[in-house]
């Protein structure tokens, strides 16, 4: 009863469109990629608020739809939102497998060519560190799809051992790349030994903000009494 | 001439609504967190592609309307591409100042409750990866000034293999942390791996740039014929 009177609250402040529906913007909340957009009328926002899972509208077959019914490729909601003006909704999920009906990790892989940018739908920002966050749509790509012959397929398939067998080997390949003053090592050993971690934190599912929040909140803070 | 061409070809791929538009999810490149949603029409998307920064159409003011303009707010594309369906597109911007009209980072900042979910809006993290550039920052300060009391101060006061050997120990941590699928011990594990990492980086004069740069050649491409 109570989440039956919550959810008619929120209803309440979606501005609906003249068919009844509002767009909702589904992002994956690890590694931050959007998945997908889909419709939902009030009676999905109700389902999908009350069971914790994605239900829409689907425009074409003219019913509700609770995504990964059929394919198994169902969306936990983590968190949701709506925007400024109450006609979009934003919704974080926990996808389990492809999140696209081609299969594929997410629906925007048509690149579209803009003038003085980088013309890849996988979005190379110009900064320094998102480019790690590329490289975590990557991965996550990668966990989704299986595509043979890559690397980071033969490591999910080989599983969690075979990953943490790698952190150790390149972690000590770290420490004698150091010893050995060859920075040119360091670098090429310090990369595996991210971009393996990266690769674990997926596999267990733990989104590398939480692993950055942690640091911040431990040794990111200017000089004070308590100094780390 | 070709740019016109190009476009033409592009836009004819999008499938319009009723009303001549087509919905574009705005996502800042660098955090990911998505910002807004707005819409463009054909002169919108040509206007976009050929500029370089968004142009939507503005449904309350029936006009066109080059976001930022006025604010200041602008928005740099940085990618684009269309969903399976050529019925929505992903726009990856690095924005300036804020992308909300109401002054907020995002406009998706009103949380809805969902069951079993955390009732958290989004954005709240709207530089992620800033802070690994921050805490880079607060590590190279301790590195010069070596503040008493300092944990940081106390590892470069050791030297280098006292920094090694606790890379040594955090990697064996994560590890195990792994291995006994406890994800708040694995967070607080990787984090100290990353920040010991980060300080041998600084020990040896190598720049985390270099390594995301490594990591980024290596293993960030998207699927191709040679996989990683």
């Amino acid at each position: 009863m109570t989440e039956n009177r919550h959810s008619g609250e929120l209803i309440a402040k979606v501005k609906w469109d003249g068919a009844g529906l509002v767009p909702a913007i589904v992002q994956d909340a690890q590694s931050k990629e959007v998945l997908m957009m889909a419709y939902m009328n009030e009676e999905s926002l109700r389902l999908s608020i009350e069971s914790g899972v994605t239900w829409f509208w689907s425009r074409s077959r003219s019913e509700l739809w609770n995504k990964g019914a059929t394919s198994g490729n169902t969306q936990r909601i983590v968190s949701m939102a709506y925007d400024c003006d109450g006609d979009t909704l934003l919704v974080k999920v926990e996808q389990k497998g492809a999140a696209c009906h081609t299969g594929r990790y997410s629906c925007f892989f048509n690149p579209i060519g803009v003038s003085g940018a980088a013309a890849d739908a996988s979005g190379a920002a110009p900064d320094r560190f998102g480019t790690l966050g590329r490289l975590e749509g990557v991965i996550a790509q990668r966990y989704a799809e299986r595509p043979e012959g890559s690397y980071t397929t033969y490591l999910f398939e080989k599983g969690v051992d075979k990953i943490l067998k790698k952190v150790g080997e390149e972690a000590s390949e770290v420490i004698i790349a150091a010893k050995n003053k060859d920075n040119d090592e360091l670098r090429s050993e310090a990369s595996d030994l991210i971009f393996h971690l990266m690769v674990l934190l997926r596999e267990r599912g733990l989104p590398l903000d939480d692993v950055i929040r942690e640091i911040d909140g431990r040794h990111g803070k200017p000089t004070t009494n308590k100094m780390r």
